[in-house]
């Protein structure tokens, strides 16, 4: 089962918690067990899983990937979005969670977020569903 | 097949290493071909695959985590922790291994590691396999 | 189905586009829709996805890690290669890419990398494909 997701970016850089939308999918996919894979098709963003909680987590992460990979630098690529490629090449275009009872097999802190470098866009995300 | 592993770290950033148990669980299901996770279901905790032979290969993957990662800064979370989610999500929450002739089909000098970034605590870790 | 493919690396430091190469593997196995697997078996190397059309980018994110993990420091595994041990551990040892219609279901300007950190060498990429 292959599913793709639509999603609005409002920021240049901002991590969107997917979960809820990433759950729906699984129940109507109606598989009790198998994996899930989150795939975002684009190369200046990335799926991460992290704490959902506290806000003030995934604006840490965020700060410290702006620190670490600044926004100017003697970058070669002319479109100037190299430090979001960097960004999206750390984290992965990938997430893989193993699907118990008909959901998502999360710790109780675990959200998966859709992490956006390079917006504000309009973007892709696609699910897909191994059962077994 | 779905199993979970108890792992209790000993000090604040340790890596495990958990190769022998994950192997375990693969010869236990059976399983001639196909792909196995490694799921960690924490978001200060991490899995990772590297050299097992000589020790001082994860001080130096921990070391530099530690400098690029410091403990104090400007960190907005009050749990004091977010250098360990950062870590965790840098090196990311789970690992997929092939498996072939009922084994892990890992390189000479791979391991897989169980990586604290906030201990010592009791965790989990979760092996998913899909045969294929 | 698994498949080994073998890459001769020519620097130190270098990122091999291996798309085309697993795409016909994808297309030999004759899988409609499913998931794949592209492992590196090796501890100083790394399976990474991003833009393959200027070749820039990939040099930005080469030059991004060489400066972030740098050649000489307080490193203490003997051998002198901890920081292609580091950098393989932040990209991962693998990626996973969707199957849709016979063939790698990648973003418009996504590129899978055979990323090298301690070559030239001869390596291996072990493509393992789960239909469904």
């Amino acid at each position: 089962m292959t599913k793709v997701l639509n999603i609005t970016t409002r920021s240049r850089v901002e991590f969107i918690d997917v979960t809820d939308r990433i759950e729906q999918v699984v129940k109507e996919a109606k598989v009790k067990t198998g994996v899930c894979w989150i795939f975002a098709p684009h190369t200046t963003a990335a799926v991460a899983i992290n704490e959902g909680a506290d806000p003030s987590v995934r604006r840490d992460i965020i700060n410290w990937l702006e620190e670490a990979i600044p926004r100017t630098g003697n970058y070669q690529h002319l479109e100037g979005n190299s430090p979001a490629h960097i960004k999206a090449s750390l984290l992965g275009s990938s997430r893989a969670v193993i699907i118990e009872n008909g959901d998502l097999h999360l710790g109780t802190w675990q959200s998966i977020y859709f992490c956006e470098f390079d917006g504000p866009r309009r973007r892709k995300l696609i699910v897909k569903i191994l059962e077994g």
